[in-house]
């Protein structure tokens, strides 16, 4: 059987072009003892794949030239040589960036038994939603009532941080750069405040209109003049949770940084990183919280979807021009 | 009876120059019930004077114009008008910046009774030396053998933060300007890299030699450069306590901040601000800790004492030229 699937040659430097990526096949081999095949269905494609990207182990390691890509996917199986695996079972893996997957049964994941379109392991339920409940509980320990900053609101983990947070009951400020984006914060009871094209003094100012008495909690999806404007309108004692910083995922150099950090030590803040696979030990947990909300409705999450393995690309690419509202998914038929 | 004191008429921009420091005169009233009337003997000038020389609060409140400055000073009761305290009395108070203080007594301490010299309740078991223990044990949590950095190494915080952690067996690395500073580094078996004149990237080079595997825990006093090679060389897990940021108190602008601050996210690290007044409950548990190793002769605490109140302001600005080695005191006739 032949498998489709993207490569790379070389590490880009800068914003990759479309034609860093190889679309090339495979003839699979004969499938081993403790090995599925898999038909994906969906695949996912995120920001942190950028830092995959580059010959440097930066807190993972990077793509192998030549090889298949890798990304979360979600598909069936369709051969399988493990006992906990049967032919048409649903389930979710790293060997994404194809149509056809074959793997080791022990890096494949039944999907759980709950009443949600299976794309949602790849994205509410998935790492990103993970990775959104992760940072504001475990890492910037959001209290009851808690004023809290969302960068990348309308993102794949922003758009569930502000639904998780506004369910606690303080005053939830998202950053969005389009309109439609946020109209549907405002739609969550979220204020919605635009960053695009604004120095760091003027979104600082918005950002204090928004919410004179400051935050409890920043989640940082961005850098540069969010996160200045966040440090001025931190409370004493806030946390930063820092997942991720796309706004600097293919600078070429150095960039200066915030020139307000000393906010830090004026307001007693702690700002702290963290890499969702670290903490993937919580994940039964985070889906036992979340999982039945999704089930029930109470969650609004946005897809935005791609079709067929072609677009797959471009839809990694769009990431970086904001393009996606929520999930970006590409859809094989 | 008269006490001389230092004031400011204005809140200077800038470096400030000596004469924005008045020297003026007054005549105290008779001492009220509560009061107690001290004659002192140690001033302690100490860099976070420079906040409260600005019209703007910042963690704490600005000096008050045309008043006496405050700050923490050592001495001796020699009218009293509370039954806590009598004639004779050796205390630690905030009024300093003047040679005769009157003050309600809720303010004064009683010197501990521990065999060391009275100025040390200014510097070693004073603020500065509760600043570095909550520093690394609240903030930084740090672990037996930990790997440690410490900018401004051999100033009044710094020279006590080696000590405490070289005791916790990991190796530590002091930032120093001078050489002398870095030969009692040496002394202490803490290595000594010299930061003047060099860019981020050398020092960051410098910290990589001197320390391969990284720090588990920096320190800082001092921002800048500084601060971006430590960003450099932590470890998964890092924990930066902030202190200071010494070069940066006499800015009249902003200026950029570290242009690597995404390590904190690579390597998943932690950076928290913190003011060591909002500790103070945990006095008594560093006096325990500290104190007995200081009365023992274990700890080696440097102090550069200058002679006189009129050698106050200069003894203050002195501290932003790293002029010296541990506290810098002043001693009055």
């Amino acid at each position: 059987m032949q498998s489709n699937y993207y490569t790379i040659s070389e590490y880009p430097t800068g914003t990759p072009s479309q034609d860093v990526f190889k679309l090339k096949q495979q003839d699979l081999p004969a499938l081993a003892d403790g090995e599925v095949r898999i038909r994906n269905r969906w695949l996912s494609v995120d920001p942190y794949m950028r830092g995959r990207m580059s010959g440097v182990t930066t807190y993972i390691e990077p793509f192998e030239l030549e090889a298949p890509l890798e990304g979360a996917a979600v598909g069936e199986v369709i051969e399988s040589g493990d006992d906990r695996f049967k032919v048409g079972d649903k389930v979710s893996h790293m060997g994404g960036w194809r149509d056809v997957a074959q793997l080791p049964a022990d890096g494949v994941t039944a999907l759980p038994d709950l009443d949600v379109p299976e794309q949602a392991y790849l994205g509410v339920l998935g790492m990103p939603g993970m990775t959104a409940w992760t940072g504001l509980n475990a890492i910037a320990e959001m209290q009851q009532g808690d004023n809290v900053l969302v960068s990348a609101a309308s993102g794949a983990v922003g758009s569930l941080a502000v639904q998780l947070a506004k369910a606690k009951g303080g005053v939830v400020v998202g950053l969005a750069g389009s309109q439609k984006k946020r109209d549907w914060l405002e739609s969550q009871g979220v204020i919605a405040v635009d960053y695009r094209d604004k120095d760091a003094a003027t979104l600082s100012e918005d950002l204090a209109k928004a919410c004179p008495d400051g935050f409890d909690v920043y989640y940082e999806n961005v850098g540069g003049v969010c996160l200045e404007a966040a440090l001025n309108n931190l409370r004493v004692g806030a946390r930063i949770a820092v997942c991720g910083m796309i706004s600097r995922y293919n600078d070429e150099g150095p960039a200066p940084g915030p020139a307000n950090l000393a906010m830090i030590l004026i307001r007693r803040a702690r700002m702290q990183g963290f890499i969702v696979f670290e903490h993937w030990d919580n994940y039964p947990a985070f889906l036992k919280d979340v999982g039945p909300k999704v089930a029930a409705g109470e969650i609004d999450y946005q897809e935005t979807v791609r079709e067929g393995l072609e677009a797959t690309p471009e839809a990694f690419l769009d990431l970086f021009k904001g393009a996606n509202t929520g999930k970006m998914l590409v859809r094989l038929g």
